[in-house]
């Protein structure tokens, strides 16, 4: 099997597996899947769950897609070569209930190719971060903990490195550099060296993935019948709406999948189901809410390192 | 006065007559005055209203603003020059009624100098168009007609030209070119010539203002106490969502505002109280939701021209 081939299996099956678990999760919803097809070469699987017990929206999306290079492309990622190629999986998770948090995940795999489709450059990113609308440190800690654990088991660089990237990426520039959440790991353009070969970086990938639904499922487990008011549910619901001013206005993925031909659908799955945007909203100072606000605005170390 | 002074002195007083006039037609709700001044110059007067009977959400702003011209409007703005100044009033107002529409205004005035403090360039622009979401023929043709006259008594060809500007700038690209709306008048740079003095800019832009009252107060008279469905409510969500979409996406104001430190609140006044977002959601073909969807996606001629 080619690397390629080793990870559109991994992908696929990392899809099928997160699906499963998170249908056993909600007990209710079940995911419905759209299949679709690029004209300029390949496709995806779409797979969508909504008004669940858990899940009051959803996506679990992967895709494997190619074509020539164009100059859009050229421009935005800054890239040269003939054709490419593109593996990832990306989920979204909106729980209805405010003390659940939201999650998001990526991974994936880009190559380049020459003229005579040689490959010619092979890169690998993703990263899981978490977005609660109310701060449980306990479930901040497991989730960091858990994506720390993995980074150790390659390299101990990677796990302060990595959630510094996510710290720094997920921010809402134009609010003061909230952060949207409270981040996790997130690495982009690593590429095999001496040290660490191809082989490498697909294992951090597959073992990052293979960590999400233990990073989340516990938090979920613990959190879901946790009773909430209206009060909470209005709350969750101004903090989405940051979550979509991130994804539209900052999202360097979703601007690029909208402006270049992407699947609109399967882009904009992200966004939460209802969402409440008010004039200067403030929460009271020293509230609950203040707090999550607080760690949003100052990214803290959840572990010590 | 200077034509500073003279067109400072229009846009204050028309907010001041937008608002009073907005406030008697909502009979409950009254704006909120909030006052801003910008570190780099100028500052301005927001005013929002919320919960009304009639208005869910909205904002009637203006603002005088100035400074050193920076690189990022030299390079955003394609403009040279030392100092500028601009000023303007903005509104957008989210009815709670989903047949009674969105509306959108904006007309302002720019000027730059050099190191003299000249006056270098000066160019107004402005426009005014609506979102309905249902679609009501008459009032369509209601909104229209009342631009078309006002533009009809400065120049024959600028109705024509305004409608096809508005029509080909709201429009979510990643969506298949759906407007937002069914827009009305658009028109930007427009700079004095031989025939069409500073003046006639001036009196076209305030015959453009005055005439938002009387192009949107009678179709939230028709409309405002139509019952409505949950169903009808849950539409106008959905739509507001494209609304969000285009804005945070798409529109040049919003984004150079928000990326040279503009008053975030201010700007963001803009989106809708309550979003949905919700998977691939289609409208019933033939149905009244699916109409208007229809006439977003292909621009319509409402009045003979």
């Amino acid at each position: 099997m080619s690397i390629k081939e080793k990870w559109i299996k991994y992908i696929e099956d990392l899809q099928d597996r997160i699906c499963g678990e998170l249908e056993s999760c909600d007990s209710k919803a079940k995911f419905i899947e759209d299949k679709w097809e690029r004209e300029e070469g390949g496709g995806g699987k779409t797979r969508v769950i909504s008004n669940g017990n858990v899940f009051e929206k959803g996506g679990v999306n992967t895709s494997v897609v190619f074509g020539n290079v164009s100059d859009t492309m050229k421009s935005q990622l800054k890239i040269d070569g003939a054709t490419w190629f593109a593996c990832g999986l990306s989920l979204v998770l909106h729980p209805i209930n405010p003390f659940v948090p939201t999650v998001h995940c990526n991974y994936r795999m880009f190559e380049l190719y020459d003229e005579n489709e040689e490959s010619t450059d092979r890169w690998f990113g993703g990263g899981t971060d978490l977005t609660p609308y109310y701060l449980f440190e306990e479930d901040a800690i497991h989730f960091h903990q858990t994506y720390k654990r993995v980074c150790d088991e390659f390299d101990a660089s990677f796990y302060p490195a990595f959630k510094k990237v996510c710290d720094n990426y997920f921010v809402n520039t134009h609010r003061n550099n909230e952060r949207r959440g409270i981040g996790g790991i997130f690495y982009d353009n690593q590429r095999a060296t001496k040290d660490q070969d191809v082989n490498f970086w697909i294992k951090f990938g597959k073992a990052c993935g293979n960590a999400f639904l233990p990073s989340y499922l516990p938090i979920i487990e613990k959190r879901k019948n946790c009773s909430f008011t209206a009060e909470n549910k209005y709350w969750q619901e101004v903090r989405r709406g940051r979550y979509v001013e991130f994804n539209l206005i900052h999202d360097r993925g979703t601007l690029f999948g909208l402006k270049t031909n992407g699947r609109t659908e399967s882009i904009l799955m992200s966004l939460p189901p209802t969402v409440r945007f008010e004039y200067n909203y403030q929460p009271q100072p020293g509230s609950e809410e203040d707090k999550l606000l607080q760690v949003c605005l100052q990214p803290k170390e959840w572990i010590n390192v």
